[in-house]
């Protein structure tokens, strides 16, 4: 098992390709280093020279005396292979390729990323890049990077870390934090992934006790489950990831898919998948470095109840918009409590937003009462406070401090983020004091709410309580309506009652038995678009009419597929009333299972208003996906229809996923459209199996 | 008419209940004026002092000598409207009351207000506030208002100006501009507004040579017409308006009503008109700021073609993706200069985002070259280029900015906003060049998009076209379907043919005659919803079945409403295929006719997928309309229907928009509901006019 002292913890280092030249890509890091005065042995391996930049030089990885634990390799693409054959022999654990030349230039590239990638599994090498800008470890002073950003920004050490596969955004990404005043631990690049992907990284990140906050940013996800468990790493040791996958949209993706060489895959999916496994996906670096700041107190709270304390009307307005917009929850104070602070300020407003108002440069103190009144009766998870630069001013600012500081030590974990205006060194001791601060009360609405998000997602507990079925044995060939419905029904999964017959005589007394109108369906495993060929008689009534469309359907499936073979015609009651959904899953290639619900029609395929989440899961889960529909009220009853049994509905789309976590290697998809939810129980009309073609 | 200097720029002020002290509401004003040296008249009016703040005391305004241009007012509620006739005798043209206890703390203080109010009109003396924080005039260093926030930021003139509703949230805004260095020029708080509206004094900065950019914060607009009169002018001279209009979630809308004592409004109608009067608006302050700092070049590209030149690739698929977010249009270069691209630079991606790489360290006329080719060939109204921190770096930075400068000397009006990351002596060189800087590529995004949208609305041309209708004479009581029908009809609308009948023979004639199912649904004036009382038969066929459909339908209603006035049945051919829509208009208290269009159903009742535009508008925005619509696809053939006649569509929104605002007076609404959009014109199948409650 690599560990990130593997990676990033040599007692040594060799650059191959080294160069006296600091300017140069083998030449920054060796000149980092020394600067930086990294304390392991650093050995440059340049054949040409004698010295390089001071050291001695060796003129093969063989020739240096002793294990070598990390080699950094800047020469040409075609000599990257035989430089990791001799790290091996030096029992190097890690090999850091800052060449490029490979899989981003596609031909003779790929081929060549192929055999790095080879050579890493043969040989136990961890393989960084190719075509990586490098990492860094803050602490140890080690910087095995060609970025000149750290000339200009000397990394601090911290308890934030970065994950980047795109080197010069990773760089970015650090100065912009930099520039913030945070300390970043540990920063790595991983290029074109050969072997180590960003998901590893985040994973070995969360194994560590010195690594508060993880801030990742990637293109593409190659390995799926690998994310899945440092997603699920950190949310137990509770640990922040913060993630920004870009190539969101039609053109990034493309540019994203050019400048990564891997294709992006469905957004859908990776925004399901970070939600579901507790990564809040950032929209902007601004965003995630705003969260990451605010993550230095560690405080999550684990609902959505907002409070909010201002000194202006205004802003409190703006944050309960702000607040809708992030989902949070700014319920009112009880009447009692409002009651009695109107008693001792009959100006303010006391319901939440609780307005303080200008009486607050008069008497202070109001804040500190009305801030407990808020915590005691209120029951808000977080509070955000707006001083304006009211706050910012000498007079005031460290007396407002001294009160939010006493008031607070009585609450333990309680979140209280502060807008304010104010020099650098006031809203410095507001953070060494516990709160963080910033300037635009909307930011700040968006902080708590990604705080939030993260205290409720280290708050779940249920992922351990799935019981996967055993898989199912799957009939040879394509599986027909029928086939598919029984698979399901034996999955729990709710069918409606159907007959199969093959006889006219048969649907005919099978329709009286029904007795109401009936569907009637061509039974055929060659047949996948039965309403196409004819194959498809809805609200037959009747013996004789079911007689008659018995013979219909059979005569249109012969005319249109002769050499089709013919299981027969499937009748099964209509069902009226209720609301149309769709559950469905596909296998995706990133990560597997991925169950999707949605209310069928417009809303899924003009408005793609539906739901994600990888399977397995439980009926809690399912409920989530129903309720973050934007036409869940649909099924509440918003139209004047009876709401759905959303509990039958949720174990319907819980007992799918299970389905297809079960048989995921011999699927390709499974679908129950239209899956009627009524309103006490939901039935599935139609079912499609399509097996994995091998 | 009023102009700003009337308000902003008098050659006396007198101050009403003048105190001593520097900190009270009385006395803050006064110590501005003084240690700003306000060049006017400064007369404190105190009638137990000789001198106050040591200038000499009036203990009336009628001891005054000669006449007094603006009076400020910080004496108790009960006083204020004495002053204001005082103010009046004295040729004072403005009387702005700081004073609170009016309309804000309900009751007594309602009818302050109103007297208030009255007394304006009658005299003419415009009233600012009451309940207001002041204003300021930062060129003539005139500063009536006690907010001590320019104690701590002093005023400097500039050509934005800010008009806000709340004094606190408007200080805090002040503020942050000058936090980052935007000079304001004319800042007002309008606070309960008994007399001047922030709308009003939009339009005054509009008019002014002096202002270039506005920032209005509002929660709530209380003269809809006169916003649209200031919008208008706004955007007729160029002057973008960024408008922060908050309240729009039910807590937001709640707390700015207890703050304002006036109802928000609903906010779609909001949205709509802002949009459609070219007022941009921010979602959050710092966004506000963002594009007011971004107009100082005063370039508004009229498209929405964005090209992107980064030296990072992972920035251009972020920058792709906000672009996707804000609807603006990444389009690629043509290929035949990608390709030359490329020949320049193998390594480069030559699309757009184009990609210089670090290459571009080695060699900065890369720089030059790319961007010539991309506003040469690509077409793109506006660009953004991403530096990160390499262009803040000493070496680079002058460089850059020298081939930026040089390049785009040969383009004129194209906008270039660049991120950096650079020092502020750095940044503030780009600025003067022309060119804004931020640090967050998606903000930079957000705020291009913004300008795009100025530029639009500054090219729109349009307005000038419409021919509103005379108004309708509409008979006295409630009007029936059928006498909808015919107004509209006579309005140019398109209703299905029906046929009013009285006899059961009559309908089963009729009906046979329109040759196929029918509608027949009761008329009367009385009956406004038909289909519960069982007034509604559709899908009627035949001589014999309209016969008793006839009679049914009569007994129904007799039996459900046996006073109503019963006119017959109306008839009419049923009308299949198409996609429902509905189109409404209504009178809103504010704006007046404000028409809706929307595709029905779930989306229109759950989704809240409607737009809302002003009437009257032609048929180019009833297009907008259309395509603005999330579900705009369902129109245009998404699910296998054939695509509706859009310009039919638009027509017929575009001439309800006409009627609604020829009779807004006496319109309380008007609906068309379904209006079936088919493939070859539009059809309204039922129709609805409630008239105006006297």
């Amino acid at each position: 098992m690599t560990t990130l002292d593997d990676l990033l913890n040599p007692r040594s280092i060799a650059i191959v390709g080294a160069s006296d030249d600091p300017t140069r890509i083998g030449g920054r890091p060796l000149s980092h280093m020394i600067r930086q005065r990294f304390e392991g042995a650093v050995h440059p391996v340049n054949p040409s020279r004698e010295t390089v930049q001071g050291l001695r030089a060796y003129p093969s990885l063989a020739e240096i005396e002793g294990d070598v634990d990390f080699v950094l390799v800047a020469v040409p693409a075609a000599s990257v292979c035989g430089v990791v054959r001799q790290a091996a022999a030096k029992r190097a654990k890690t090999v850091m390729v800052l060449s490029s030349g490979f899989a981003e230039m596609g031909g003779d590239g790929i081929a060549l990323q192929d055999e790095l990638c080879a050579l890493a599994r043969e040989t136990g090498v961890r393989v960084v890049g190719p075509n990586c800008l490098g990492a860094f470890n803050a602490a140890m002073r080690f910087f095995p990077t060609f970025t000149s950003t750290i000339d200009r920004a000397r990394p601090e050490p911290g308890g934030i870390s970065i994950a980047s596969q795109s080197g010069a955004y990773g760089s970015h990404i650090y100065m912009v934090s930099h520039l913030r005043g945070l300390g970043i631990g540990y920063w790595m690049t991983t290029g074109n992934e050969a072997d180590l992907h960003v998901a590893e990284v985040i994973k070995l990140y969360a194994e560590r006790e010195d690594v508060h906050t993880i801030m990742a940013y990637a293109e593409s996800i190659k390995d799926g489950p690998m994310l899945i468990e440092a997603l699920e790493g950190a949310r137990a040791n509770r640990i922040p990831v913060i993630f920004m996958k870009v190539g969101r949209s039609a053109v990034g993706a493309e540019a994203a898919s050019s400048h990564t060489a891997s294709l992006a895959g469905e957004d859908a999916i990776y925004d399901a998948v970070l939600r579901q496994y507790g990564a809040y996906r950032a929209r902007s670096t601004e965003e995630m470095l705003d969260i990451a700041y605010a993550c230095r107190p560690r405080i999550y709270p684990a609902g959505k109840r907002l409070g909010v304390v201002t000194i202006s009307g205004g802003a409190g307005v703006l944050i309960a918009d702000a607040a809708e917009d992030y989902g949070l929850d700014v319920a009112p104070m009880p009447e009692d409590m409002q009651a009695e602070l109107k008693a001792l300020l009959p100006f303010a407003s006391a319901r939440n937003p609780v307005d303080v108002t200008a009486q607050f440069f008069n008497d202070l103190t109001l804040i500190p009462r009305f801030t407990r009144a808020m915590l005691d009766r209120g029951g808000y998870d977080g509070l955000i406070g707006f001083w304006t630069s009211v706050a910012g001013s000498p007079l005031l600012a460290d007396k407002l401090l001294g009160h939010l500081t006493e008031t607070m030590s009585h609450y333990e974990n309680r979140l209280f983020l502060h807008c304010l205006l104010a020099p650098e060194e006031v809203r410095k001791r507001y953070e060494d004091a516990g709160f963080p601060c910033f300037e635009d009360a909307t930011r700040t609405v968006a902080v708590m709410a990604a705080l939030m998000f993260f205290g409720q997602a280290f708050a779940w507990r249920g992922g351990d309580l799935l019981a996967v079925p055993d898989p199912v044995e799957f009939p040879d060939g394509p599986l027909s309506e029928r086939g598919a419905k029984e698979i399901l029904q034996a999955a729990g999964l709710p069918m409606v009652d159907d007959v199969l017959v093959t006889t006219a005589s048969h649907a005919a007394s099978t329709a009286t038995l029904m007795d109401g109108p009936v569907a009637m369906k061509i039974v055929s495993p060659d047949i996948a678009h039965k309403t196409e060929i004819g194959g498809v008689m809805l609200g037959v009534e009747g013996a004789d009419a079911a007689e008659a469309a018995f013979h219909h359907i059979m005569a249109n499936a012969v005319t249109a597929m002769p050499l089709a073979q013919i299981d027969g015609v499937l009748i099964s009651p209509m069902v009226s009333g209720g609301i149309e959904c769709i559950v469905g899953a596909k296998i995706d290639p990133v990560f597997g299972p991925m169950v999707m619900f949605g209310l069928g029609g417009i809303l899924t395929e003009v408005l793609k208003d539906v739901a994600f989440r990888r399977a397995p899961f439980g009926p809690a889960v399912a409920r989530e996906m129903i309720d973050g529909l934007k036409g869940a009220a649909v099924l509440k009853g918003a139209r004047g229809t009876p709401p759905a049994d959303l509990d039958a509905l949720a174990d319907a789309i819980s007992k799918l996923s299970l389905f297809a976590a079960a048989n995921a290697d011999r699927l390709e998809s499974v679908e129950m459209n239209p899956l009627r939810a009524l309103p006490d129980r939901c039935l599935a009309l139609d079912a499609l199996i399509v097996k994995k073609r091998n």
